[in-house]
């Protein structure tokens, strides 16, 4: 390849669960994109990868360059994310014979995906077939996912934000729950399939003071047993208890507490409808007669944007817009993460990961970060963890209420 | 009573369930009542009346000024709250000789009392049983609820941060909800047991057209099959739907929804143990196949210090700050509430109320605010209400988070 900058248009696009500064990525592919002398022209597909399939292209040299300003503190995936998995091209290439379709048609040279896991292996395998095809063009991942789990990169995009959020909101709970002398068990379920991150950020709250008695991962197997006496113990002896725990909790046969039928635990012998904290809750409150209250942070940890962290912002921004300079420069296959330093403050530099080996990998919390009992994390996570979640962020209110990025969506013909 | 001022102590409590902002009300009472210098001490309840009844106050002039600022902005109650009711001292009047022995114990002259309905009636009790004493002192009702219910006061202080967090927190989870191209229900649960104000809160962020479809206020008979009708022909018509629903909705026979027995609703033939949110949402999904999502804002509405009005945080101090000022010009048996005028801006203004006609009512959101489907509320409460939520929070972080108050919490002996 090349490394003279090629002429042609610029495409992005925005896949999987969203956050509260993709968009802020967004904006800085978009901007760089459209600041470029070589980009002639720049993209957005609607609902990512779908948008190129469908030919449903949105035209952001038309938008108002103030209005897309608004994305760095504009929640969820402005141009529209979608679930979609690509096949494995040498098993059906009909999504790639389309996608180069598209490419022709709009003279497509610089495709930027911004997304988790599966979107760093929809950006390798279209940067693969491509190369095959002998389009010329530059394919570059911008990683985004709150679940911290992408491999390579210090941390991801969008987690730190979400950190910040549960930290602030299990601090103020933690005042609430203390309020009566009467004592209170509060079981607090955050988000995290596999990987304990975001659960592991209520450290923050309690390094301050004001955090859980417990934190439960999904890296190490759930004992109920265990945790019914760490919770009544607690309880017993302070009146009060916060137990954190990550939606992903399983068992040591690997079944997800959330989804056990919980007949050998709370008698009913029925599949809870609640969730998982409803569900603890629930068993919590059976076996130790205490008032207690479950709580889901649930959408609200991804999508508040109100209490996004202003490095997570200028990071975000930061990876999409390396994204373009390095594809400007002629790199492509490479997803723009993260390389900090934690020795004397807090620096924070963009470095390239090849995309193969960012794809399919999930990055757990290391065990050596987990207390022997399995029941918190260690200081090793909040040293490397509270960097992540500071300033603010520069959202513009009207009313007294945000006033979020609306996009004219001016479709490519 | 004479209206020179009393030469003695005052003590100030807090009660009832917690709010972003009932700590900026009791620092209004706080300083004011610190820097009179006809207040000779100024004592904190323990729990609140149980505090008095325990013996167990907190010396405030033991505390560091400029802790005691970050009062302004620290969730829940600071000086410990209760949810003792006090006795009709015609029926029993043990409580009150008690009182009136503490009073004399630390020569009380002030009583401030912080909190909703329950704490009104306990103030009017109090202000009632000393009179008959014949032990001269000043009380004071400085009003607290989310709930909004408070008869007589324009608004309450507390409402309008929990209004302000849930029309935020809705129009983020609003973009989150219309990411995907694949269609969403999504049911949000907010609290108001008897009274939807903060249901009707969701209206804010409709109004800025980031908002719900759909609005169920306790005000209004909720009719399930009307409900899913609702929520059906909005999610075939748009391929999504928000419904917004309060707590305390019931059926016609007065009911609550969330108490039902689902077996005429769910097929499971038992009481759901998860929340009304997740209640709903697992009909919906019945019903019509949907994907749906149950959210609860649970305490997170009514702790969301960081997510405060500035309004709010202003006007709660000026409650508290008025109660003393009226206290010590001898005004007693009051409560501090609010007279508002929205014709050219927004003004509000301190104006006392008497505690009897505040106590043990119920305010509800007016009929002719809500639209006559019982699905939705009217501009007239986006009117009323938006001017509220005016202005941020002053909140001081370090290290990227709250940095709340931490008392001393010295006893006097």
């Amino acid at each position: 390849m090349s490394n003279t900058p090629l002429k042609g248009a610029a495409v992005i696009g925005q896949s999987g669960g969203p956050s509260a500064v993709i968009n802020a990525s967004a904006y800085g592919v978009i901007k760089t994109a459209l600041e470029s002398e070589y980009i002639t022209k720049v993209y957005g597909m609607h609902h990512g990868i779908k948008g190129m399939l469908n030919d449903e292209l949105l035209i952001m040299d038309e938008e108002d360059p103030k209005e897309l300003e608004r994305l760095l503190y504009t929640p969820s995936s402005a141009l529209g994310s979608c679930r979609y998995k690509i096949a494995d091209p040498d098993v059906d290439d009909t999504d790639y014979k389309r996608i180069l379709e598209i490419f022709k048609k709009y003279d497509i040279r610089y495709f930027f995906y911004n997304g988790g896991n599966d979107s760093m292996d929809t950006c390798a395998k279209v940067s693969r077939y491509m190369a095959k095809a002998g389009w010329e063009c530059r394919v570059m991942g911008v990683p985004k996912t709150i679940d911290n789990d992408l491999f390579g990169t210090d941390h991801c995009p969008g987690f730190s934000s979400a950190a910040k959020y549960i930290a602030t909101s299990i601090m103020e709970v933690n005042r609430d729950a203390h309020v009566y002398d009467t004592g209170m068990v509060t079981i607090i379920e955050c988000m995290g399939r596999h990987a304990g991150w975001l659960t592991a950020a209520a450290a923050l709250a309690s390094a301050k003071g004001e955090g859980p008695d417990f934190i439960y991962l999904p890296e190490v197997d759930f004992d109920l047993d265990k945790f019914l006496a760490d919770v009544s113990k607690c309880y017993k002896e302070t009146g009060n208890c916060i137990a954190v725990v990550s939606e992903g909790i399983h068992y040591a046969d690997g079944s997800f507490v959330s989804e056990a039928k919980t007949a050998a635990t709370d008698g009913f012998g029925h599949a809870q409808l609640g969730g998982l904290a409803a569900m603890l809750a629930n068993i919590v409150k059976e076996r130790t007669g205490a008032k207690v209250r479950g709580i889901e942070l649930s959408l609200l940890q991804r999508c508040a944007a109100h209490c996004a962290s202003g490095n997570d912002i200028k990071e975000s921004f930061m990876s999409g817009e390396t994204a373009v300079k390095e594809a400007l420069n002629g790199v492509t296959g490479k997803m723009v993460g993260f390389e900090c330093d934690r020795t004397n403050g807090y620096v924070c530099k963009a470095k390239l990961f090849d995309l193969d080996s960012v794809a399919n990998y999930e990055k757990k919390v290391p065990v050596e970060w987990i207390n022997a009992e399995g029941n918190n994390v260690k200081q090793a996570f909040v040293d490397y963890c509270l960097p992540l979640i500071q300033g603010e962020t520069p959202m513009v209110k009207e009313d007294g209420l945000p006033r979020f990025c609306k996009l004219k969506k001016v479709f490519a013909k």
